[in-house]
């Protein structure tokens, strides 16, 4: 069976974003998955960067270097115990859903956290080893998220731009560097602004997708995907 | 005398970033402006958007909506202090220089968060109140920041895209989403791969950009400058 990450960020269970989830969970176990959930809220997870992500000495004291020392750490095992963990999950999935409301054309800081601290060089990537040649091949990842604007705002010729060009710094900045495989997005427009009916459907249309998720193709991440 | 604000996101005083920003302020306040500082690693700055940014009850403790509570509270005055502060130092400045190294094509965690949690409805936008309407309207902001990877790998054949396709989110969709004005970036591309002669003209450059600063005219903020 295929195993599964879903990393979550909202603080409510009842919200949409919680009901996404739980489809997630529940078509993808029906499925014969092995579903892992990481709720971040629910866990506290800690976004910030810093020295305690270290257990132990630094190799330099005098001037804390945070991507030289988590590098150094997971070399030798020194990753504070909550990293390990997640990279554990990550290491075991083949595929990583990102759940999430969008804040600030980006996910929310919590999630920033979780992609700073715990794909650290060393497990995700080590240099020349990013992008195609990263070190988390073979996994897929899919952003899946919810905005507060409008489907026409996110457009070409709309005030917010095309919603690709957001998608730029997540999808290829972080999942393409470590060598991740994308699968198109799947966005719920404004599900604030929208009836009950019409947010059944969302959540529908999202088990109905994931019915037949492993048949899709990555999408061709690179500029022209997202800027043309 | 002009007020600037400087956002700072670096656990190290000794790195470049920490050099960068001591840089601005001391130029800064040989103008006469009057520079406030938040060292948000030192402040130990709160990231995560809780139920604990707002003091008292909820209008809606059984649903937590965290955008519709910080929107409430913020008009009855119940937002938690530390973003209180912060949003008395965003209504004075001029200015709001932000300061970091580049983490995953975007801000680390720590200023995500910052701006998750104090750039509020009510007090940074209203709908419609957004963009050229935005409630932050006369007010400039600078993004400032150092990258790990070379200057020649961020252009439109580089592989990781043109430098300006990632900072779209950050100043189209928080900055001149509420209504600031935005002057061009300073980039200090791979300080760490360069010498310490190279890094000391970083600092060089940087305090002679802000003599005529107030002088710059804004970026026109919109797809063209991001994308063609």
């Amino acid at each position: 069976g295929r195993k599964v990450l879903i990393v979550y960020a909202h603080q409510e269970p009842k919200s949409l974003n919680g009901s996404l989830k739980r489809v997630a969970v529940e078509e993808l176990s029906k499925q014969g998955c092995s579903v892992m959930v990481s709720d971040l809220y629910a866990m506290q997870f800690e976004p910030r960067a810093t020295r305690n992500d270290i257990v132990g000495c630094l190799q330099n004291s005098e001037e804390f270097n945070y991507g030289v020392e988590t590098w150094e750490a997971y070399k030798r095992g020194g990753l504070s115990n909550d990293l390990i963990e997640e990279q554990k999950k990550v290491k075991e999935a083949d595929l990583l859903i990102f759940q999430f409301p969008l804040y600030w054309f980006s996910m929310p800081a919590i999630m920033k956290g979780w992609m700073d601290r715990v794909l650290v060089q060393g497990f995700a990537h080590e240099f020349p080893n990013c992008y195609d040649s990263g070190l988390l091949q073979n996994k897929l990842a899919l952003f899946s998220f919810t905005t507060g604007g409008s489907k026409e705002i996110y457009t070409k010729g709309g005030i917010s731009g095309d919603i690709r060009y957001l998608l730029w710094p997540m999808q290829h900045g972080i999942m393409h560097f470590c060598g991740v495989r994308v699968l198109a997005p799947h966005i719920c427009f404004a599900p604030e602004y929208v009836s009950e009916e019409e947010r059944k459907e969302m959540l529908i249309a999202w088990a109905q997708r994931l019915k037949t998720l492993w048949k899709e193709e990555p999408i061709n991440c690179s500029p022209e995907w997202y800027f043309e």
